[in-house]
């Protein structure tokens, strides 16, 4: 029989705010069996820069990764975050281990093809190495993967955050029943999102697809679903969208995909 | 029979050249059996400081590091050049993982006593967790320590880098025979700093309290002299002072410390 694997994702509010990241790590280490948080950077790399004097190039509204802009990214992501977050889960008596992509070759990106648009130091994942995940996971570890990867010649790369834990869950997926969760602020995808209690219990694929094609969905939601679904379709057991705390409590809580 | 352990410690110049790193990093990779490097920073952190404006407080011609200042140095050596190096041995098919003492509790650092000055988020080394190092080192990996470290309470600590590499040396020399290697860019102890050729080939205890009571070892080599006398008095096998590649060449390169 497998192993169960529960892979969190957390990013946004949650790592702004000390208060919510202590109560977030807190839940993330009484979780028993083999565990592995990815998390994003929130909005202190744009801070940063800014502290920097580091200007944000975007193009359509997009961000591009310029030489200096993955330098404080990598500091702030797999540096400060990162950093702080393995010591803040070992007070939590949890074995964690502070990792980038680079680190033991976990996970190679490839840079994004510069045309139509050149994005600059940004990658999309290429290969997960799940042999050394499972040898760390094995030794009781905890892993916490900042989203920095690289590109196997010495080159970090920007990678999404969302991305690297909907690739985990796939390449982990064929030697553990895995439960992929993305954790936010809220409780959920919220049907009005104003209105708390508006928590969408259950997504199907087809629906996502019908709900985002007519802009039913809130735009920052597409991510996290369309890496969520991509995970399932790519083998893991469960994925699930909301609060950790109120997720850890049951099986129901949050908004669950189904294909 | 112990398996054989070599400890590297790299800083200063090297550190500072991506060529020297580069040439530096090729030869690590190519050392045999169980290694690990410990690197220091060089003056990326203060230059980073001046970028963003935050003031290097000195006492007695010594740094604080207040809160802002450890920020910069946990970024500057935990992220962007820890995860630098561990891209660059990777791209050598050295399988690296980029560390600080928190992850996976490898080293726990007490905060220096504020009195009678108070150095800031500075910390002494107080315990290396053996088992754990050896349980990655079996798995064919090398560890690559940055010079932080947590108090096991969540608080990131500022080490310094010779320390780590010495107190690394003492806690392994239980189970394995260790070479220990200060590496910088001379090719040894000089005894005329003007003159390159003038390298002492050995260095022992008595000299060296005789030598430095009267002032005729430069004075930045008697942090790396003391830490190394202090990994041979704790277990070390043999430590030398020098240029990696020419170290590598033979057993008689560089500065031998001898009790």
């Amino acid at each position: 029989m497998k192993e169960h694997l529960t892979i969190v994702k957390v990013g946004g509010a949650i790592i702004e705010s000390n208060t919510k990241l202590d109560g977030f790590l807190k839940a993330f280490a009484e979780i028993d069996g083999h565990k592995i948080l990815v998390h994003g950077g929130g909005r202190d790399a744009t801070k940063m820069c800014e502290k920097m004097g580091v200007e944000v190039q975007m193009i359509d509204g997009r961000r591009i990764t310029d030489r200096e802009s993955l330098k404080v990214a990598v500091m702030t992501y797999a540096g400060w975050l990162n950093k702080q977050i393995s010591a803040k889960l070992q007070a939590e008596h949890c074995l964690s281990l502070g990792l980038c992509g680079s680190d033991l070759n976990t996970i190679v990106a490839k840079k994004r093809n510069p045309i139509p648009i050149d994005y600059g130091f940004v990658g999309d994942v290429e290969q997960v190495n799940a042999w050394i995940i499972s040898e760390l996971l094995n030794l009781g570890i905890a892993p916490v993967f900042s989203a920095i990867c690289h590109d196997g010649n010495g080159q970090l790369l920007n990678v999404n955050a969302d991305t690297i834990a909907s690739e985990l869950a796939k390449a982990l997926s064929s030697k553990y029943t895995v439960r992929l969760m993305y954790c936010f602020e809220k409780l959920g995808v919220l049907e009005d999102p104003e209105d708390e209690s508006s928590v969408i219990q259950e997504i199907s694929l087809d629906t996502f697809e019908l709900l985002s094609g007519k802009k039913n969905i809130h735009s920052g939601m597409i991510p996290k679903l369309t890496n969520g679904f991509n995970a399932l379709k790519g083998g893991a057991n469960q994925v699930q969208i909301g609060q950790l705390e109120e997720m850890l409590k049951g099986e129901h809580q949050g908004t669950q995909l189904t294909l």
